[in-house]
């Protein structure tokens, strides 16, 4: 691991050296990688750096809000999109269209609210193992923060770029970022749309954004993973009362990682297994069955899609 | 509990009086419940007892010949229908479409082959909860002995129909029916189907027919569950080597149960849930994701369609 303190007055040097006195627009998600390189800017540049949050409707459960009461000290651009991503993924079930969808409007967006910005400089929080997985093309457009650069800036600033995650989350400590953004799990720029297996709609959404919730309150303080997730991963049968219904069924997938390369189950007790069981079937309506993932990675992606 | 003893006498006199001296056919699954007919009548009837096997190419893996082996005492029919099955099935996705279709298939083949017998009566293995499930609309045809009788027969005879699914393998241990039928598991009537969610492809058979081969060898006898299944559920993305695919994912369930009205996860031990996902990742072609049910039924049913 490099040294925190040095890897910052360095990163600082070097936004600062690269954006010449420009202005700087950046992608922020609320991750720990855009939130660190919103903080090193804000040292570095100060006013300088213009922060866009794009809400694409395809968030978590209260994330907008969260953001936007995070980051109130930062110039921070909110655009309201969830209706645009919504049409654009109508009809649509392959998962690589999806993403390539979901990425080709997210710049399209960005690209129309950073030109008001006027800025000559994109940053973004692009890590190592970002490249190393694009390059194997493992996925095709995983992190919002991977923006190809048809975009007419004079240049790319990426700090973060020979980091591993938990180095990232090092440096976040060393910022002094808020606890809740040092250990916020990796979330995919799709957002919630890559725990909708096949084709998005309204409900699955819906589904998918309570469950999450769900998850994340069962396992994330009791068992810190690396990541925890619930996916609507199809339908399946179930009964309630004496009828018989079609409903959804909710995967969740909770693993611990060094780097997101390789991943493994985390092993919850039965107790949490059933709880969440419970919760999941009884407070949200059309789902009759969930169950656990149970794959490393690989053979399976931490993701569903 | 009834005393099995005075149960089995009263069966066969039962299926002798009403078969008055004529031929009895039934539809043989190699269940629990169609084995403790077919001992009970060939007590009763012996060689008036004529018993079919389709083999619709839903079933197990190994299952047909291991019916032809248990069974080479009685007079056995042995139906190949599977590229009928697969056919008639092509398509179609909707679960309640797919067990019609199955149902009635099974139906005009299990007329034609009877007709050939000259059977005056049709004995049934329906037990006192298929009765119960079928009033409340719970399922429309799950057992392949729940023939409806436009098929032209002097009368039906059901011997079972007051006993629960224990009382019927304390009947099966009580007649010295092999430990292999007292004890085996519900299946489904519509077999593999009800477990390739959606539509039913032959590549879905095959790795649905292999799914439950292991997880049967990893369950069945250690944790001796009421039943116990995989299922093909959808698909996700997945990981081998550097390539990034789509693979299919497989849901294993296990549950206790006493009558299969209600049913509880099985807790099965990590070390256990580990090897079922490496094996079933690693021997199955096209699989990449293994997850384990964890729903009581309700409000998820024991099969997922």
């Amino acid at each position: 691991m490099v040294n925190t303190e040095k890897f910052i007055e360095s990163a600082i040097k070097e936004i600062r050296g690269k954006a010449e006195g420009k202005k700087v627009v950046m992608a922020l998600s609320g991750g720990v990688d855009s939130s660190v390189c919103a903080e090193l800017a804000k040292r570095a540049i100060g006013e300088n750096l213009v922060s866009i949050y794009v809400d694409t409707g395809l968030m978590r459960k209260g994330e907008t809000e969260r953001i936007k009461s995070l980051f109130s000290d930062i110039n921070l651009d909110v655009v309201d999109a969830g209706d645009e991503f919504i049409d654009a993924l109508r009809g649509v079930s392959d998962p690589e269209v999806k993403r390539k969808i979901i990425g080709e409007k997210f710049i399209r967006i960005f690209e129309r609210e950073a030109k008001k910005t006027g800025a000559a400089y994109l940053l973004q929080g692009t890590i190592y193992p970002d490249v190393i997985e694009s390059e194997g093309g493992i996925k095709s457009h995983h992190n919002v923060g991977g923006l190809p650069y048809d975009i007419a800036f004079e240049g790319l600033i990426e700090p973060l770029i020979d980091l591993y995650k938990d180095e990232v989350r090092d440096v976040a400590g060393a910022l002094e970022l808020p606890l809740e953004i040092q250990h916020r799990m990796p979330f995919p720029g799709p957002g919630l749309a890559v725990r909708c297996v096949g084709e998005i709609t309204e409900e699955k959404i819906e589904i998918v954004r309570e469950a999450n919730a769900i998850a994340e309150e069962e396992l994330v303080e009791k068992f810190k993973p690396w990541q925890c997730l619930a996916a609507v991963i199809g339908l399946g049968t179930g009964v309630k009362g004496d009828v018989r219904l079609h409903g959804w069924i909710v995967s969740v997938r909770a693993v611990y990682s060094r780097d997101a390369m390789t991943a493994d189950p985390v092993e919850v007790p039965w107790e949490t297994l059933h709880r969440m069981a419970t919760r999941i079937t009884s407070e949200i309506p059309g789902v009759s069955r969930v169950v656990y993932d149970i794959t490393p990675k690989p053979p399976a992606t931490i993701e569903y899609e």
